[in-house]
């Protein structure tokens, strides 16, 4: 099948980008001793997560608890799940132990850890548990040197949890302005986590697993002494505001939406395409960075960008393709019927958008449809 | 069931909402004396249009062929595709029409009348067709006293496809800042479809059908004298963008995301959630409003807001709700464990996000889980 007979807007995924990109992440994190736990949230596709693990069995960090079933279904029952625990979920997750998961999970509060010691004396159930660290205040998270990491620890353990060990993301490297702030954002994230294991540890309390990442900080980290595993995401299909903090190149973007140009407004020098936000994601990560790539940059068929070409503005099924001066005399004519490559602000969100990847390999024609899913 | 045994993230319906926004909207044409031909883009689901129509048959809108195809599949057959049909969709809509479909198409250019004109003769197709119709500037369609009006009218009529009619979409009414400006805009968008009409009626061309809408239009319009159906879509569950230009009250708003409390940043007044933007959609529509609701605004379980309390920031999976003034000691304490329901920027942007509606009226318990879908 060629990209031509696929009915826009379509998904496309190169696997021979994606490929490259998975061996750079994994050598890189060979060369520091540590291990990759892939976050899959990012694919949500057995078959990408296979890829990227080289093994049919994990690790994974999984976002949700029906990327864990799905995963689980899949032969993979190592996984961490990054999102805090709530009490709601606790049943969720003993059927999952039951159905052969070993799902790790995080909480960061004392409220968590009490439900969880309540549900253990209720029930007689066993959970593995890390404690969340904030390491540069983005999100959730203990204070690294709050009196409540050694409270929370104290109390799963003592309530018959197994401290499994702390966890941390540093979400704030999305936003860092050069490649030394990032690599500083990683030593920071490397060594506010390994001192939060210290001071359990400390406090004779277990800490085997020292898990950090980010695909910014770990393409970047120079050194993870004292971390056990690396979470990142997006580094398989990477997108424009990866490549907006030099994270990687416009051509390592993996993920690309594939449209059909449906008319015109040329005195406007507007190309409408039948790719809206329903096919991008509203997603628009890219506004608040040096260069303001819209709802997208414009490829032709082959993955090239045309240069200037952005998808300015987006409706639901309607995507707006400008020059980016504004000048309408910039935009080239492209007929009716053209097919075009949009490469996406957020692969995760476009992702999530999307039921199945058209996969090709550079100009080759297409050689695989894979499922992927979406929701709770 | 009650909403504290979903698991959450997770969408929530009230239909009794529902059922008066859309009593609202039809009672308004039928006064005015004409069809409302709903865009079940909205909620891409057949529970949720059959009590829009209050029949089984329709007319409804579609964005997709997707939507078509299902639709179809639950009997509904009388549909008009209002996305600029392109030469690529040509087969798929011819076999639409073999599985009974009477799908009226819509064009704004040329190109695209050609193509249709050689698929006639090549196949001997028919088909029934709209030119599209540029009210607004905002987006597709012909110029009102461009000559191209004339010649696509002609292209098609004597290439054998029925010109059914012209269509337009006034999409700038959702940028109005009064009411006034509305009434204006929709008086706009009425007559510049019904010149249309006159010119290609006084070419001697065939206009049977005018079509006009956008939810805040069709909710204003005085006069829709000409005019012969009305589309209109997020109108069924209304959300913080059409509050926000006072098309519905906060009140009138049907679909809310309902979501557990995760943990907290007591220092920064943050409230840890776990419906993030994947919950939510990226969509950020109230930004450019007077009152900028983040990523929506925040209710307890029962549905009520909570004074000054929005999603500020949003991650995949996590949100952060903060006071709207930014001071954390205004951010009230709700417990681990705590549901509350977001109301969304965009009805249709929220919705896709999600494959099922967790059905409720007012405070009573869930009656019905209502699929949907999503893609193309």
């Amino acid at each position: 099948m060629q990209l031509a007979e696929i009915e826009t807007p379509a998904l496309v995924l190169d696997v021979q980008k994606m490929d490259r990109n998975v061996a750079r992440m994994r050598a890189h994190l060979a060369e520091l001793g540590v291990a990759l736990r892939p976050h899959v949230k990012t694919s949500k596709a057995i078959d990408v997560v296979r890829r990227t693990l080289g093994t049919d069995s994990g690790p994974i960090t999984v976002s949700t608890l029906k990327e864990a079933e799905y995963f689980l279904g899949h032969g993979i029952t190592d996984m961490l799940y990054a999102v805090g625990i709530t009490p709601n979920k606790l049943d969720h997750v003993l059927r999952l132990q039951q159905a052969g998961a070993r799902l790790r999970l995080i909480l960061d509060n004392e409220e968590a850890a009490r439900a969880m010691v309540a549900k253990i004396k209720a029930s007689g159930a066993a959970f593995e548990v890390l404690i969340e660290i904030d390491c540069d205040g983005h999100r959730s998270g203990v204070k690294p040197d709050a009196p409540e990491l050694i409270s929370i620890g104290r109390l799963l353990h003592d309530g018959g949890a197994t401290l499994a060990g702390v966890m941390t993301h540093a979400g704030s490297s999305y936003n860092c302005e050069s490649i030394d702030a990032i690599v500083r954002m990683a030593e920071q994230e490397r060594s506010l986590a390994v001192h939060c294991a210290q001071r359990l540890r400390a406090a004779g309390l277990p800490c085997p697993v020292v898990s950090v990442g980010s695909t910014p900080t770990a393409t970047y980290a120079r050194d993870l002494t004292g971390v056990t595993e690396v979470r990142a995401g997006v580094f398989v299909f990477f997108d424009l505001v990866m490549a907006g903090i030099d994270v990687c190149r416009l051509d390592d973007i993996a993920l690309s939406v594939l449209t059909t140009v449906i008319g015109h407004q040329a005195d406007r020098g507007w190309i409408i395409t039948d790719a809206g936000w329903m096919a991008m994601s509203r997603d628009r990560g890219t506004a608040r960075q040096k260069l303001d790539q819209g709802y997208g940059v414009v490829c032709d068929v082959h993955g090239t960008p045309i240069p200037g070409l952005i998808m300015d503005q987006a409706n639901q099924e309607h995507g707006v393709l400008a020059h980016r001066s504004g000048d309408p005399r910039q935009t080239p004519h492209l007929p009716v019927g053209t097919l075009l490559r949009i490469l996406p602000n957020h692969a995760c969100a476009t992702g999530a958008q999307h039921d199945r990847y058209h996969v090709i390999s550079g100009d080759a024609p297409v050689q695989a449809v894979w499922p992927r899913f979406s929701g709770w």
